[in-house]
């Protein structure tokens, strides 16, 4: 059960990353339309998971908190910026309880920012250079460099499956796109990061447990949207269902629903976003609510993080016991009882 | 004056830099919407100046030419990420006589593309290390690094400069412009790479003859924008005009232009893209024509490839005469003769 001091320490590793990632970003140079933008985007911070992943296993394995700083500053970066995009990609409206930056500033402004955010991240970890080597600084740009393809290939997945109009996207591939999308650069190279910085090898050993719980996290994510209403999520209320995001959620429903309504669902998302209609949305969120699906989307995301803490005994059986050891052990928990 | 051999020359750096490039490209994962069309993009190849810059400075300061090859590879890789997403925020129809990549498969598959292709930039660059070593390999990430900065910050002040549909943009803002939008990851750090592969020092030694050479092309590139018909120059015809784009050619025009014909430009200019008419776009062209705004800016690149030519002398100065240098000499030429 995530506590109280789950949420402090949280609060804690992110308050540490906010200014080397700040720090990172040019005070001058086209500002107006770039770099001012970047400065409040960042600013509406989010949770932190993935520095807080990063910088509790580097401490847990016995690894300093300063060479950890710039590379879990690059990670919140890096997710901004793919933030920016995935945005754009989605037509999204709200993003952190604000209107989305392609929404404020219009696509091309929106799109070169995030371009600049994503080149930022580099200049963030170029600060490893005097205090971690040559040798090591370049293995976590590598690392870097895997995650990013990943997350751009499970991009791919997604979106050509929605300009498909796509019906046979099964579980498997769901998580195989999730895995891909979410898993790797949010979840599994944060924690291979922290090890790597503290000196640790075999970092394969996090996969397991980092899946698990990233898988958890997202699905857990895509039951949030369904369920939240407009303002306490951050996101426009069931934005996924507005741009035809193929979920756990909806994989399920295909299976289980009528095929009157099997019929309506595939006119309805054959339409752009902007063709559909706020009744089409509600009745497509009542059929996935009515036949189970939202609800088995959350046992699923529960037995995962469930598996994730038996996987985490094992990638951490060497780490020290303390606060960062605890904080990760909760982590998992987190993933299912987290409301935004 | 560029003759025949410089274009044997050109195809020649660029034959090197092909298979180097797109050996960076993974043959799985999401292939379908993202490596297949970054194959396919590729293919289309341009001109490669950027890599013939790099490989031919490199040679005629005594460096190897194998050693340049991936630091080539990826200047070229990176301006064909940077088109991808210039051709969504312009909303480009033609690239090298084709549909543009958003045109093609929609501006959110072809966004996630140029993020693919920019995450290959280094990939590529990785490369590097066997070769060159880690202290050096960096050095070049972070030329990259300060190349790629500018080239936004360009971006976003021609974009902020058509959001805000401004008038006021002179000669000097241009020159500003085009200098972060262009000439620093088009010519100046070719140049400045080539030659610090090469083992040399003093790199700032190319920024005036880079410069110069790089605004000559870009205000050649707007020229010949307004001047081809459609299929001879690979965009459609006009398409400055369509995007609003402030060149020298418009901030020469509008110092030039009667108050009638002022307001008229600055209606057309306020609607969006979708919303003027080819015959709005036609009669811009016209005015630009016949208040000799097109010929004023063929005059200022043809003054600036002479400037360009004297500068190459001094930052050249130590270089081996060859077949390198000869093509580096007439490079200059090329910029403001050049059709395509």
């Amino acid at each position: 059960m995530a506590d109280t001091d789950f949420h402090a320490q949280l609060a804690h590793y992110s308050a540490l990353v906010r200014p080397v990632m700040l720090d990172a970003v040019p005070t001058s140079g086209a500002s107006r339309y770039l770099y001012e933008p970047v400065r409040d985007f960042l600013g509406q911070h989010g949770k932190g998971l993935r520095p807080a992943l990063c910088i509790a296993t580097c401490k847990a394995f016995g690894g300093d908190e300063k060479a950890a700083l710039p590379t879990a500053a690059a990670l919140e970066l890096l997710h901004n910026a793919l933030l920016v995009h995935d945005d754009i990609e989605d037509e999204s409206l709200e993003r952190r309880g604000q209107p989305t930056l392609h929404e404020k500033y219009g696509v091309p402004i929106a799109l070169n920012i995030g371009d600049a955010m994503n080149a930022l991240v580099l200049r963030v970890l170029m600060r490893n250079l005097p205090g971690l080597g040559p040798s090591l600084s370049w293995k976590i740009v590598e690392e870097f460099n895997h995650l990013l393809l990943e997350s751009l290939e499970g991009q791919a997945l997604e979106l050509g499956w929605i300009r498909d109009n796509a019906y046979d996207v099964n579980e498997g591939d769901y998580l195989t796109m999730i895995l891909k999308k979410t898993c790797w650069y949010s979840f599994i190279h944060p924690c291979r990061l922290g090890a790597l910085i503290a000196g640790q090898q075999h970092l394969e050993r996090f996969h397991p447990f980092a899946f698990l719980a990233g898988a958890a996290f997202q699905i857990q994510d895509d039951v949030l949207n369904l369920n939240s209403r407009a303002g306490g999520y951050g996101k426009e209320s069931c934005g996924d269902l507005w741009e035809g995001k193929r979920t756990l959620i909806l994989a399920r429903a295909f299976e289980r629903m009528s095929s009157a309504e099997r019929g309506r669902f595939q006119r309805v998302l054959a339409k752009p976003r902007s063709g559909r209609l706020a009744r089409d949305v509600d009745w497509m969120r009542s059929v996935l609510d009515q036949n189970g699906s939202i609800r088995y989307a959350q046992q699923v995301a529960a037995e995962l993080a469930r598996r994730a803490r038996d996987e985490f005994d094992q990638a951490y059986a060497s780490a020290q016991e303390g606060p960062d050891k605890r904080f990760l052990r909760q982590f998992a928990d987190f993933m299912v009882e987290r409301t935004t």
